[in-house]
């Protein structure tokens, strides 16, 4: 039985096995580089876990978490272009070094290579399975960040609507890494369902979270100032369940104030938060995390496998959803 | 039987049965604009063809011809952003019309639903071997693309080198279209083998061609004044065969012409075509185009299938490979 930071390493491991090595070396470079900068390698983790359930030779999931560890890094890519992001875990994102058409082929080829990877699954049978469970995510993955990038531009995106988009857009692919990872050991469908919907359930509980802790959290345990969303008129949990909750005259106030650049960041940041405090937002979404939350851990009780095993991935939970909000 | 433009007339029908009504409208509207403003759909064709040599039954391989034809789109897509060009079979580009990152998106999705698409091709026994073999090929593509972008700061390209680049960037695909129209049809890897050299070679033949059609085409059949590749500096088959046979000062009097935008366009076409002529580049380039068709054909001939499916076949390579160059 191997844990969190076993696993890791064997992935890592698993990774420089498959250093790109291929020629162009101009196309395989910026693949190699945002594949190397890092990141906590989760979904390939949640794909051994899920593997370790149903069998112990966790070996037979690596290409699985290859595939999803290589499918999230296109996406990256992709999105860092489409958001002109500069920078993408403290270095710079791959359009930003090696130019936007390196970034468009680099990712095309990175999501043709999550497909290629599953070829590598030693459970023959699971294949087209897999295949098939790649496909549904990753255009999941695809209408969610269209989505994203729709709501931007909207004022009255209903709280649903905006969980809608999270689910697409992050919880599918958790859900995706440990539906292939319980694939890639022969798991039934019933097994594979209740992971999925853990994995998702998981998902979305942890984007509340982080919505809550950018403006609620602890300066010391989340490592930054609060209130960053707020600065950035961010589309967050917050302010969507607040405009759906505010009065006329709360509402005109709280679209003042978002939307606008006028204010300095510190008076900007408090009025917002008192505005969120006055109508009870914090509560609501701890609540509504929780509820998340419970649901992900009732499908991982239902999930027919050892306890010991169950016990990693719930630990895993537990790591991203901390109890005391 | 059915003949070319039947099939063709099929394959319209079955796009339009399988139009993209998904949601969110924002990343479907450019896909179904891409697969709307037409082209001359010979890639699905040329699966459905390639099916009727084993099947009469052609719809088996309705699911790998629209595959095919997505992925083709999806590579048009984002190579017109990475060309930036503004056309596009005389209509606005993608990323022209919904800007860039509908263009990056748009054909993500795209590329995802052409692996997608072959879930629906009855002949299940087939369906891992057509994923890899849709892999196998996308990979080509897109190496090609950074090859053919690479060339394009190099003034030493060899000959070989570029019509490396030509089969992975165009000639892969059309044999690609053929291996998975055989696939859907439960054809044996021998007759597959035959056909997707048929179909790389005659890609390979087809791009000299038209590299040679550019500059030494009759203008009443080719459809339009010769010299534009000269114009605008393309990396060509002539150019790049001229360079390496050329003597020195030769060398030195196209690299001069090439490469300048300091003289009248005529001027410049009659220059470059005389020196091209002296170097005897289009009798060479007649040869070697006649040598690839002429593998083609004997790979043809070797597929185990009805003469007269193979003669459609037969007939469409004849379409596009003139007897007089």
């Amino acid at each position: 039985m191997l844990g969190i930071e076993e696993l890791r390493l064997l992935f890592e491991d698993y990774l420089k096995e498959n250093h790109f090595d291929q020629r162009p070396t101009a196309l395989y470079d910026p693949v190699n580089y945002i594949m190397g900068i890092g990141g906590k390698r989760m979904r390939p983790v949640m794909s051994l876990l899920a593997c370790q359930l149903f069998d112990r030779d966790v070996t037979k999931a690596l290409p699985a978490a290859l595939s999803v560890e290589i499918f999230h890094n296109f996406s990256l890519v992709h999105d860092d272009i489409m958001d002109a992001a500069p920078l993408r875990r403290g270095q710079p994102t791959v359009h930003a070094k090696f130019g936007l058409n390196s970034g468009v082929l680099a990712g095309d080829v990175m999501l043709i290579y999550a497909y290629d990877y599953l070829r590598h699954s030693p459970l023959k049978s699971a294949y087209a399975e897999m295949v098939n469970t790649l496909s549904k995510v990753a255009i999941k993955v695809c209408e969610g960040q269209q989505y994203d990038i729709n709501f931007e531009q909207q004022t009255d995106v209903s709280l649903p609507a905006y969980l809608e988009m999270i689910e697409m857009k992050t919880a599918a692919l958790l859900a995706g890494s440990l539906e292939l990872g319980a694939l890639a050991a022969g798991a039934g469908t019933e097994d594979r369902f209740h992971l999925s919907e853990f994995g998702r359930l998981t998902g979305i509980a942890f984007q509340i979270q982080d919505d809550y802790l950018d403006t609620f959290g602890d300066p010391e345990k989340v490592g930054k100032r609060p209130g960053g969303d707020i600065v950035q008129n961010k589309k967050t949990c917050l302010i969507i369940r607040a405009l759906e909750l505010a009065d006329d005259a709360t509402r005109e106030q709280l679209l003042t104030l978002y939307g606008s650049s006028d204010y300095p960041p510190e008076e900007k940041i408090n009025r917002v938060t008192d505005l969120f405090i006055q109508l009870d937002i914090p509560a609501f979404l701890k609540a509504l995390r929780n509820q998340y939350q419970e649901q992900a851990y009732d499908h991982l009780d239902q999930v027919k496998a050892p306890a010991d095993a169950k016990k990693i991935l719930f630990d895993l939970a537990e790591s991203l959803l901390v109890r005391e909000l």
